[in-house]
């Protein structure tokens, strides 16, 4: 799988990475089981800090996406992700509220705004790279 | 207009801050031309450091929401919050992508997805504190 990071934008570098696993985990090109480059080579491929690539994984280890063995190496739940509960439904309306109320300031009406999730939920369903 | 910080929460008090004044403006509880306290009173009042309110009111600042002038104050941006343009589209596409590509992973389904954001637009719309 390609990363791309953008050394430019405001979101941490860690975080761009812990987003584009799972970006590739929604579009099923990283599948259960499989397994990603060790903290150590994925750093040197990609050229940022060790601590920056830590992070990441430890915030996917944590979060159910990713097992971190001894032995193994990193691999993705092969379990699959953990599905939703009241806590991640929560959580997710907590993080959708001050996206909606910044496009209700702008103006952005409910219908664009579902048409436009609408439009990524199916970006994902060819399962082709965006 | 109330300000409710929660200082065990990851997110940054400063986007705390940030995303309060955005949601008082969507609920039109906070009016074009409205004042809003000082840096400094703020801070003040609501027991955080200047840095951390400076930042918040540069950020709504650079982002059309208030206008901060030398003598009458920090001000709700009286012409109305800048409406989305492709910039702000693009913006909020990039912003959602993760969002949904984990709720993918938790499998909650587009429908609920959806159904969600219909519920926190509607939030919005009895002009009541939530």
């Amino acid at each position: 799988m390609l990363i791309n990071l953008d050394f430019e934008a405001n979101e941490p570098i860690y975080q761009q990475l812990t987003n584009q696993i799972i970006d590739g985990i929604a579009r099923k090109e990283l599948k259960p089981g499989e397994g990603l480059p060790s903290v150590r080579s994925l750093a040197a491929d990609i050229g940022i800090n060790l601590h920056t690539v830590n992070k990441a994984y430890q915030q996917l280890k944590q979060e159910g996406f990713i097992l971190i063995h001894r032995q193994k190496g990193v691999v993705i739940n092969p379990d699959g992700v953990p599905k939703a509960d009241e806590s991640y439904r929560a959580q997710l309306q907590k993080k959708l509220r001050p996206i909606i109320a910044e496009s209700i300031c702008r103006d952005v009406d409910e219908l664009e705004f579902l048409e436009l999730c609408q439009s990524i939920y199916n970006s994902y369903k060819g399962g082709t790279t965006s």
